[in-house]
């Protein structure tokens, strides 16, 4: 397949999300890189100068010397990647889904439209089927193949990566969890260092609302192709500390039958993902690392296990006020954004939604 | 009074809790600091020499030069602030009860014994009757008048000061509560600084248990000279975070009455405490302060609200699993220790428990 | 005098310079906030709601309900201090002088020019006969009064604090200087969180062309009218690095005459300023603070001495390649701004430069 | 080679430096880890248990099973790193020399001792010849073949690599650095996070003389056996920040010859070391990594460019008191302490002074 690899696109290229893709895809053996595009005002610049990169790896040489282009279709790609700011990402997405490509974005604006996917391979794979009621034409009336598939909101992810077993092993009614958010959830520049250095900031704008909506879709049934949402109450509340990557969350649950916290352990260490045996490039070796140390996971030490595709839980212990409490660890910008869109992307060609005609017809 | 202070000696001087007890109590109107004790190794050293002196300010200078003891009776005090660790709290603190003193300690070891006053003064001060329950004798049967009066964890404090108000208006069911408490809770040198920076530790040990048991104590109704436990459920998930001073809680609260969102503010800005017509010198202007700004409040900017006394709240809001959501912010060395203990010895001087014939008795 | 305060404005108001002078200024007994600029964007709000306000205590509430202006002429004022962007400054401080008004500035534009007077009291209080020399009309011609002081660049202030004693004593040739210096230093949003955690960034724009030029202008020689630049050499390194507040500087001096490691100590801690005499409200007690203890000074625990306005100085030692090296630690926003200005304006008073006529002729 | 690696044991194994050591030599080719050592306390626990793991990689398997021995000659290796406290490390070292083992230490204890190399592979690997000046002898007056070999001080190691091209082609006669030191150089739990949150500590006990002594003995010649120190003077101010890792220096040099910015640029970027030859396996692809971009070197971003081994140039710019100013960057912990200490073993491989004779020897 090497020779072969699919063209990819990023668009918003140049922001903290569009930087981490270039980071996550360098060396994928599955996607080239193939077209970068960001704002009018970066465009036409070599990617090294419009990026004011903040990563610590270097810019892969032949990324930094790609011309940055406008985020209009027109691209030679067999699909994008979007790592917009949801402010444009809506119209944008769209245009580009309109003109024949796939768009596997990481923005909020499509998540909760009810025929795109909301997708974390490990969790919902078969939600992918939603892309086939997803109708875009040119304007002429033409469909061309494109489609949209989102990757949830990064606290969204942790949370959901750790409910998963308890709703299939006990069913899972309610769900309290505190969230203590990286600082490079909020992008660059994000949070002033005057408002994070040895502080808490107690809201994020959106962050609680779309954690009590969006685990509800992830874990919902695909009936009659529709999500039928999983019925669970959770209440979030979200904070920002200074910490550079790496969300935790403080989780309690209510479960639908009886299970103890060494059954909750348990079916955290015997959780086998669905897509196991599909070999995806990206997938961690596992989706789950249960910590018995209590001081385990923290985000600095472990946000990065699993190439960041590893989602950490510790502190298993009995509520007092619920059934059983935890704690969990994602890596935000890599399981929570640009690592799980790309894992996305690996499962959609798994599936075959990405074909190689797509590339002759985007070609075209 | 002024001729007349109080002379007070201090436990574990030396320590960080020590040190914040001379800062607290330098200029006080009503106490004077006239004794220093710490361990042996410390003890016939000028205290600036002695205390690895960790504030801001500079040590006042009449302390700086006094001369740190051993501890143990015998000292020219007419009362005496503990800042003992736990290990050796037990029985020091005892030995100066027995020995006649009135120990005001922040030490956890009998702050769940049933003779002793877990005390806040604006959430529980007739608790303070169960000193006359106590006890001490030197061993030759003869009691000198001598108690203990604890004040709460410092964790524990934020969430009773915020939870006063909703039990007396609407009677309080359930809590969760997630902490993110500040690194000086931990004492000095307490945490290293390689597991605090740009990391949250998602355990501090006894700190839940405490939580969950305290606040029953504190809230509790005393019957017939025994305090009876308020019934309500608390679960407590506490992390440690880079932050310097001030505990942050995310708190939900089930309530037994009905209550709305709307109700819950006015409770809180309601609130008046019985020992407000006291005149207690450290009492803040006001308990509770409510943002309605949602980004606030924010421990190292409101942590020292009141001089470190007023508990702030903010964020108020409907839960999707229990009733009311909310946060909390105490400063956990003044609220929360040398300044809490020292609000607790205002309310017993003027309840009369701290008598002149006190200072009789043991300069005798 | 306080029936007669000074009507003083704020231009800038809201930035973070701008709230510092708010601060600073609160329950000052000469000086009364009477005006607030700011950009269009927040003219005709009130304060609280148009600023953004990250201090730690709270807006004073006659501040709070002001309503803010447009920054041009035509204030409510006898004077007007700047916490303006150097971006707009240069012009809009030019208005103000025209119209009559004093202005006394934190911005660099008008710091290096030849009749405006560059300013620290305690360093160079003689330097504000430059005033006589500025000749400012309001385009018809007519001079109103109005006059343009400076105070330095916030890294500057500590270094000429800590030169002046041993320019006087020794005389110095070289100076080498790296500095450490805060985020509040940078404004507010100001250094990304990204950028800040965990980090040094070893470059701060324009910075140490500033530290190598004014000290010259600070330390030079009123003669005939004209500043005689001090003849020595300075070499800056400027960091950026993860505090609040409190700009550290690891000096080297080489002396023009010999001087060993005690003289210098001497000469720091005798050294009197010739502002001592004049009682101005925010002089701190000592313009230096000598420390003896080789972990001080720190910023996070002695940046506030003297309430922002104390220099601290430490570890004087001999230097292997210069003379003598040691360590000076300023407040960057308080000395070195705000604080700085307010105290500039005082000496204003105390030699007659701001005068009742000043408030007559601009209320005219 | 694989079927035959150098076993290795680690003296000072549960430390913070030894834990690094663990890091460092995982997957290496020539060296197998065959014997931990640590202090009674830990002796006979398995690594994993003893060992309070601070790193975020987890213990390889392998060696978390292994059984901590103690600090005793006996041991199944052909050499020993150690990682000892300086407190301890004169003994024990001498005594592993003295039975025969190599010992690369990465203690202070024997770096200035005139027949011992203070070594830095790519600066002076000529210096290793004062290993045969070494005569350690087990008492009975028979050499077994022990030496020892010892890396410098983590910041003496950041500034000594960027001297060594200007030494090379202008001569260096005086140097001023200013450095700016990681937590991790404290050793762990080491700095208070009370003392290090959002501060400097200005002095690190005996780091400046480290940083004067060091650097004159291993940029000196070795001629007849002995080390001629190089005539250089330097002074050293040094700084603890609240960074993780990476010490970062800001350098000031006079050259004993003229030279321009651009001839220094020139001189870092054409540098070729002598080691580049030799292929050892941790060798950086390049000793020297300029920036270009004033805002870089950064310690958190570039600290471990080329895994930690390449130490970062950046801001070289002309000093207005010496000749050429700029900024290095070392990781503090691999260049500066474990990486380095195994990049000494590789070159004694290299040169044939650790010998497959060594094993023999030792298993005997």
């Amino acid at each position: 397949m090497e020779q072969q690899r699919f063209r990819v696109g990023i668009l918003g290229a140049t922001g903290a999300v569009g930087q981490k893709f270039v980071e996550v895809l360098e060396g994928h053996p599955w996607f080239e890189i193939t077209a970068l595009a960001a704002s009018e005002r970066s465009a036409g610049r070599p990617y090294a100068e419009a990026a004011n990169w903040i990563g610590s790896s270097e810019i892969p040489p032949h990324v930094a010397a790609m011309e940055v282009q406008e985020a209009e279709p027109g691209f030679n790609a067999d699909l994008v990647f979007s790592g917009l700011d949801s402010s444009v990402a809506g119209e944008i997405e769209a245009a580009f889904a309109r003109a024949g490509y796939p768009v596997i974005s990481n923005a909020r604006n499509y998540r909760m439209q009810d025929d795109v996917p909301l997708l974390i391979p490990e969790i919902n794979p078969d939600h992918t089927r939603l892309i086939e009621r997803q109708q875009w034409d040119e304007g002429n009336g033409e469909a061309r193949g494109g489609f949209i598939v989102t990757n949830p909101n990064c606290s969204t992810v942790g949370l959901v990566c750790a409910l998963r077993p308890l709703v299939d092993a006990f069913g899972v009614a309610q769900v309290q969890v505190t969230t203590m958010q990286a600082l490079s959830g909020a992008g660059y520049p994000g949070v002033s260092s005057l408002d994070a250095l040895g502080n808490v900031v107690p809201y994020i704008g959106g962050e609680e609302e779309k954690m009590a909506a969006e685990p509800r879709k992830l874990l919902g049934t695909l009936r009659d192709g529709v999500v039928e949402p999983a019925a669970l109450a959770i209440s979030a509340q979200c904070n920002r500390v200074p910490v550079l990557d790496g969300h935790m969350e403080c989780i309690s649950v209510k479960f639908a039958s009886p299970a103890a916290v060494e059954d909750v352990r348990r079916a955290f260490l015997d959780y086998r993902s669905p897509i196991d045996a599909y070999d995806l490039p990206s997938a961690p070796p596992r989706l789950l690392h249960v910590f018995d140390d209590p001081r385990f996971p923290q985000p600095r030490r472990h946000a990065s296990l699993g190439r960041g595709l590893t989602v950490s839980i510790g502190r298993i212990r009995p509520c007092e006020v619920l059934d059983v409490k935890f704690v969990a660890l994602v890596h935000n910008t890599v399981r929570g954004a640009a690592g799980g869109a790309v894992l996305n992307a690996e499962l959609l060609v798994h599936q075959g939604y990405l074909k190689k005609r797509q590339r002759a017809a985007v070609s075209a």
